[in-house]
């Protein structure tokens, strides 16, 4: 019988540990990581593997800006650029590991709806701050939104969210052919519908919407989402602070939790757990299997 | 029955005009006029698109040197983002003439052998060009080779033939899918077996060589090498210049060809068609069904 399904997203510390020089070599070194934590999960399950693109993307945006006698290039494309760089080193990473594994990796387009309430009102920050001054002839230039981000200002992109995966038929191909497959990434390049074409979106998808999305159409049995936590924890640094172990979708929305960290997180894992009947798994980066084994990490189920 | 497998590479005019500036815009447009030619070629073929990468992974080159904190990224590295990049657009392009389609782009390393004659003596010229002073700095910093280019002195990478594309199982897999395959941009991302791992290396494989090896892995009926020129002509550019139109490999290696330009188009078509019986064909990018249909181009078979 063919092993089950499981989706796993990965985050920024996959890839790039925090504070960090972002030079190639620490982003191997860090690969090598998480390659070996999700090498483990492969005897038990076919995997899928979603992962973020924020410094990359960020890091590229800025060399873009840098190159004057071109016009910078749309958030979508430099998505796709991170895309082919993140899952080619994490491709080898995890070859390295499993030398007799086929491990592939999609570029990856997802629709959006160009009726999304975020793109009314763009609120997701990318790139460097700036001064006010800069910031506003930045956004003259180049058409780009910008808000005050503390005491600076930033570009603003929307963050709408995720409807469908372009590549669905074909990470089903290569799943059933035992194939590992890294898609996804940076939670895919954002597209729209224009009358009968597809065309790209300067937006930011949520990387852990897209991967119970993704989940959900490719009848995953699982979702797991890991970060840099063991737990996810109700009262996050209070006194008060409490792990949770293994929770129901209705207990869960009824806490609060980050809105640019823990809560995206969370809600990804509800969500698929209310439409699939699936669990969602929140866990340690460098301890999947042991998540998976019930031993470590936060269980959402219906 | 299944249709054939035609293995296509397409060159630099496929995504920019010559001369043309290396905006986001202008690739678009350019990838739109190619797409409008490959559609074609679908009604007959399950395609499989090798594309290059010239000048995106010069561009990405240049603003790697640019960002200062951080030491540049390899050259494999880069042709993998740009495998993204190029890939994403010749995928919405391609969807744009076939909305009913399946397009799928794959980040594909092609592995090279560590001892290849063009390794010790590096001589593929990329990015832009420097005084010699400037050059030898770069070099001392980065670990480059550098050569003379004319007047002025160039980095080299070898360009070493390639061994085996490490995608073969995913793009059959697609294919037998009815998937469009667009894989092995700029020849792929080189690797090299060290022990028992796959790594990185810092080279550019040809892409119609990739193409060629590509076709003869996955037994594809033909392949066809697209370029700006209705025809491999015999004394290009000289009075007595005549184009070639059938012609069996024997002959074709009784010619002589421009080494960095029409000399590896003949050379993947002479292996290809020496090796499976199949015909190689070269001809203009934008009668790529003409070409097929053996009313423009030219045919090289045993």
């Amino acid at each position: 019988m063919d092993k089950p399904i499981l989706v796993v997203a990965i985050g920024g510390n996959a890839l790039l540990q925090r504070g960090e020089l972002m030079s190639c070599e620490n982003q191997r070194k860090s690969v090598a990581a998480t390659a070996q934590s999700l090498a483990k999960l492969s005897e038990n399950y076919r995997l899928v593997i979603v992962h973020g693109n924020g410094p990359q993307v960020g890091l590229l945006a800025l060399q873009n800006l840098s190159y004057r006698d071109c016009p910078p290039y749309p958030m979508d494309v430099l998505g796709a650029e991170t895309q082919g760089m993140i899952g080619y080193l994490l491709e080898q990473g995890i070859r390295k590991e499993l030398p007799q594994a086929e491990v592939t990796t999609l570029v990856t387009q997802v629709l959006v709806d160009a009726n999304d309430p975020s793109i009314a009102d763009p609120s997701k920050f990318i790139g460097p701050v700036y001064d006010r001054e800069t910031a506003e002839k930045l956004a003259a230039e180049h058409g780009w939104t910008i808000k005050p981000d503390g005491a600076y200002w930033r570009r603003v992109v929307p963050s709408p969210a995720p409807v469908k995966v372009m590549e669905t038929d074909a990470i089903k191909c290569l799943l059933d052919r035992n194939h590992i497959v890294i898609c996804g990434g940076g939670g895919g390049a954002p597209v729209v519908k224009n009358g009968p074409d597809i065309e790209g979106f300067e937006a930011v998808i949520d990387k852990d919407a897209t991967a119970s999305m993704l989940a959900q159409e490719i009848g995953a049995a699982e979702l797991l989402i890991l970060t840099d936590g063991a737990h996810v924890c109700v009262d996050w640094g209070k006194p008060s602070e409490r792990p949770l172990t293994d929770v129901t979708v209705t207990e869960m929305r009824g806490y609060a939790f980050a809105a640019g960290s823990m809560g995206p997180k969370v809600d990804a894992c509800c969500a698929f757990a209310e439409k699939t009947g699936g669990v969602g798994n929140i866990g340690d980066l460098y301890h999947a299997l042991d998540v998976m084994n019930r031993t470590t990490g936060t269980r959402i189920h219906r």
